[in-house]
């Protein structure tokens, strides 16, 4: 077993426009570009802090072209070299295959880490911990995720079941789980088998592109190609022909969910406090921790209010006043307003599709 | 009994920051100067329409010097003859009294009527009839008030009770009652002795004068002075050092309710559909009229909604989303947001009270 962590890379895919948060989560300045948490700090930036006291600056970023100047800027030492920019959207298997294509391509036998730019992690000595045991197991071979421990049956995330154990703490990986209804969650909870879904794979890059090459082989065929080209001139037009062509999956049906099948996963379960934002109540639940019978209120919004719970969200300057309402969601940006309730979180999601399908992309 | 409508003429007290209806409405900019039923006319302008099919352009708006420019722009036939301009806010009396002082020097033995600036009638015909049955009355001696027949047990509103019937349907009147319960508001519209006061009094203004000088005698002297010197190079001055000096008090106390005492009001009932939307719970009530299950809008919002109750008012030209509440209200303008239900909106008028206790000025 090896644990050089000269021979591990993060890789952060930085996609995603964050539907459940709009107006503040747009197309043009997505979810990962803002500070959610009332850290100071965007998503992007924390993510970044998290991973550089095992990653150093090993740490490629894969965005959309749009967003190049801003993730610059939000991270001045990301290198050049380890920013790799999408022409268009096509999902988290083409992204990290090739992210790993050309990390392996420029490091042949590195390990590679996948972690999402728009999660919260609360305890970072925990996932510090969980990531080095993970990149040790990596090293054997294995895809290996990290598991979260669930603190609450949850509808909102995937589980994963684990197996047997297999070294100091970490498990076989049995089997992906989509969101589950609240019964099926409880279950899960109570069973302590199931780990919430985090989305974080550590693995060899030539083992994920070896799956790859098994179940989509012209993606693979695809990425291949642009590494090959990408630390020459002929990146952009290689980048430019293959890219628009690549099959739109998540990594986890083409790489991760094959993998588990043949045995290859395995599962590092970890109980740093863990969330993914996905909607205005999460980023509620978040920001009250502690504090029950509290409004949030985040961004620059003067708010006078008698509610004691929902979440005030505001970045124009103006007055909030909030009277007799409980659990309520206010958005406040310059274009456009969102009253909701936590209850309704979610269907924001619809709300926005039916702004794409009315034809107000310039609201989204 | 001199119905003569030569004799008559229409004030319109046009004061008050209509509180509850902040952000709306502003010390700048106040409910009447607004259009808050849609009708495409503000509620100043409405108020006009009304009575001018009785009293010609005989009609005289008392209101803050601050308005004049926005009054006359709004009321492009109102002669500047006819405008009083208040260089301060010191309640009714006062400038109904003014109001009763210069119209009485100018035409002795004139009637006239005082209607708010900021209610609403729905039925015109039934308005008229009302008004000219009024000045009928009026002509007798009496101090006569409209009283609208209650169609539900409102708590937001003053009662009257009638007594004896006096002529073809006037009758007598025996008290004010200030806002009830809702159960004693229950009885009133049970018995059918009980009319809303809808702050409408006609009468002749040498009657309104003699009661005050009975009531308020420094007041009465005072109008009275500046009366003397309104058509003279002395208007200013006289109204400069005297003004400020009057007592705040309504006009239901300094007259109505002595002369009332002294029986010396009647009351002429009316069936007239009447609204003085006082908050936005009652501009939504009367927005949906007729229209159950529906969100109302008023202003220039852009509006995406699952909501079937409640309203947005909005003059940003933003798009304002609303999901999974009913009953609320919005009211979205430049510098500031009212986020509240149906349920709160008399509490609008507390959180004004705080905005200016905190020294929020610029926002009130």
């Amino acid at each position: 077993m090896s644990s050089n962590p000269e021979n591990f890379y993060a890789v952060i895919p930085a996609g995603g426009i964050g539907s459940r948060l709009w107006p503040l989560s747009r197309a043009a300045a997505p979810k990962f570009l803002h500070d959610l948490t009332g850290s100071g700090q965007t998503l992007l930036q924390d993510t970044w802090d998290r991973l550089l006291p095992v990653a150093g600056e090993r740490i490629m970023v894969v965005t959309g072209d749009i967003h190049s100047d801003a993730v610059l800027e939000q991270l001045p030492d990301l290198s050049k070299d380890n920013l790799v920019l999408e022409p268009s959207p096509r999902d988290s298997s083409a992204a990290i295959a090739l992210a790993a294509a050309i990390l392996n391509q420029r490091q042949p036998g590195v390990i590679i880490g996948s972690f999402a730019a728009d999660h919260v992690v609360l305890d970072q000595k925990k996932f510090e911990e969980a990531l080095s045991e993970a990149i040790e197991v990596a090293a054997t071979g294995k895809i290996v995720t990290i598991g979260i421990k669930p603190t609450e049956p949850s509808v909102a995330f995937g589980y994963i079941r684990k197996g047997q154990r297999l070294g100091s703490s970490a498990c076989e990986f049995l089997e992906f789980v989509q969101k589950p209804d609240i019964q099926t969650a409880r279950k899960y909870v109570e069973s302590e088998e199931y780990f919430w879904n985090a989305g974080m794979f550590i693995a060899k890059a030539e083992i994920i592109l070896e799956i790859l090459s098994q179940t989509q082989p012209a993606m693979y065929q695809g990425v291949i190609e642009i590494a090959q080209s990408w630390d020459t001139p002929q990146r952009k037009s290689v980048m430019d022909r293959i890219w628009p062509t690549l099959t739109k999956i998540a990594i986890d049906y083409s790489v991760a969910e094959p993998a588990a099948k043949a045995g290859r996963v395995a599962v590092v379960p970890a109980k740093f406090e863990w969330h993914d934002v996905g909607d205005f109540a999460a980023i509620s639940e978040l920001q009250a921790q502690g504090q029950r019978g509290q409004l949030s209120v985040l961004g620059s919004a003067r708010v006078l209010t008698d509610s004691s719970s929902g979440i005030i969200v505001s970045d124009t300057g103006r007055l909030v006043a909030l009277i007799g309402l409980e659990d309520v969601i206010v958005v406040d940006t310059a274009d456009a307003l969102l009253v909701t309730s936590k209850q309704h979180a979610q269907k924001v999601k619809s709300l926005v599709d039916s702004l794409r399908q009315s034809g107000h992309s310039e609201l989204l």
